[in-house]
């Protein structure tokens, strides 16, 4: 029988929205289903191992480099981030209760066989190449996503 | 024949997108379906009848709790707030053309059936028990809300 | 056989949002589904063809209109808008790249049978009539959008 799919766009690079993207894409691959993460926008700094464009790219896209945060670690919160004190806050809390990071938790997706796609759309806009985006397992459209998304039983925008 | 099944992670605690969240409800419950709002994050105040972490937990938990608005009625918008004024515009303009106020209906989704799950993954962080949601009708993890999410017609993130 | 539905809520007025849902849009246009966008709060304005608000309305009203942007070329990013800096920085690159504008990429949408709806709740609450949104195919509320969303194989709320 075939596995039902999950399939969730990650648009934003907020730690606690890649948090709550992961923590559902965890439980949904626990429960047998192939999960497909499809990072757009400012979801794709969170595929980047270290800040990206602070050495290449147009003056233009090294602004939004250095102003977008990039990678799992530099993730801010939605709300209450207060120059990184309430992000401190939350961290402090997440490890007082052992629950685990970002990091720790995009980990544990892939160990469980969520891929993570990057879209090649606001690649070309952000100037980035597949070398700069490591932790992707696959590049892909718009039109990729959405013939994937219609398969699947689960879908969410976040 | 078996009822069709809607789903919606509510992880804004913004009173806009929780009205938006709660007039689908609403709309799905009176078509017949049944649904399901699960509660994270910031959606999770919500569920409280009175600001929570005020008076216990970490220093840490009150911090967030101070700033998070926590109850219906202390939800913001998530743009164009204003310190408030943007709000009480938005009051003033649902109660002129008779609105239901984001109370009055959650208090509607409740009578009509909608179910309100509070996600215990989010209460451990917080420092929350059960008694501080009196509004939730269940509590559960991210597992149960996949598992119920994949057998539903109608899935949604706000 | 019948075509399958996508359907996405537009709540956001925000330009980079507003631009994913149209480039899924279009993507799901080309791959032969039959989508509609339901456009509600912020991102209502969308579908005006120029700032609503300013010559008619209750005070409140007007206050809403001025704030909020309305227009395709009047959103802003949702982040890193910095006064219309950031927005610009991402409009040049856009350009540069050969991408289409939000209001281009709202045209292709239209072209291949996207079918735009207004949510008649919040066009009440704004105070907006139906000649203030000449870009919509249609004008519906919660109920309408639940019935269709529930047969739909793509559900987003953006």
């Amino acid at each position: 029988m075939e596995k039902k799919k999950a399939t969730i766009v990650l648009f934003s690079g907020d730690m606690d929205r890649a948090l709550a993207a992961f923590n559902i894409s965890v439980a949904a691959a626990s429960l047998g289903m192939e999960v497909e993460v499809f990072f757009t926008f400012w979801g794709l700094g969170l595929l980047a191992s270290r800040p990206y464009r602070l050495d290449k790219g147009s003056p233009l896209q090294r602004m939004l480099g250095l102003l977008s945060p990039g990678t799992p670690r530099r993730a801010r919160l939605s709300r209450l981030n207060m120059a990184g004190i309430g992000k401190r806050a939350m961290l402090a809390l997440m490890g007082k209760y052992r629950m685990p990071s970002l990091e720790e938790l995009m980990g544990t997706a892939k160990s469980l066989g969520v891929r993570f796609v990057a879209c090649t759309t606001t690649m070309a806009l952000m100037g980035l190449e597949e070398q700069d985006l490591p932790a992707a397992d696959g590049f892909a459209g718009a039109a990729s996503y959405v013939a994937r998304a219609s398969e699947s039983r689960l879908n969410l925008f976040i």
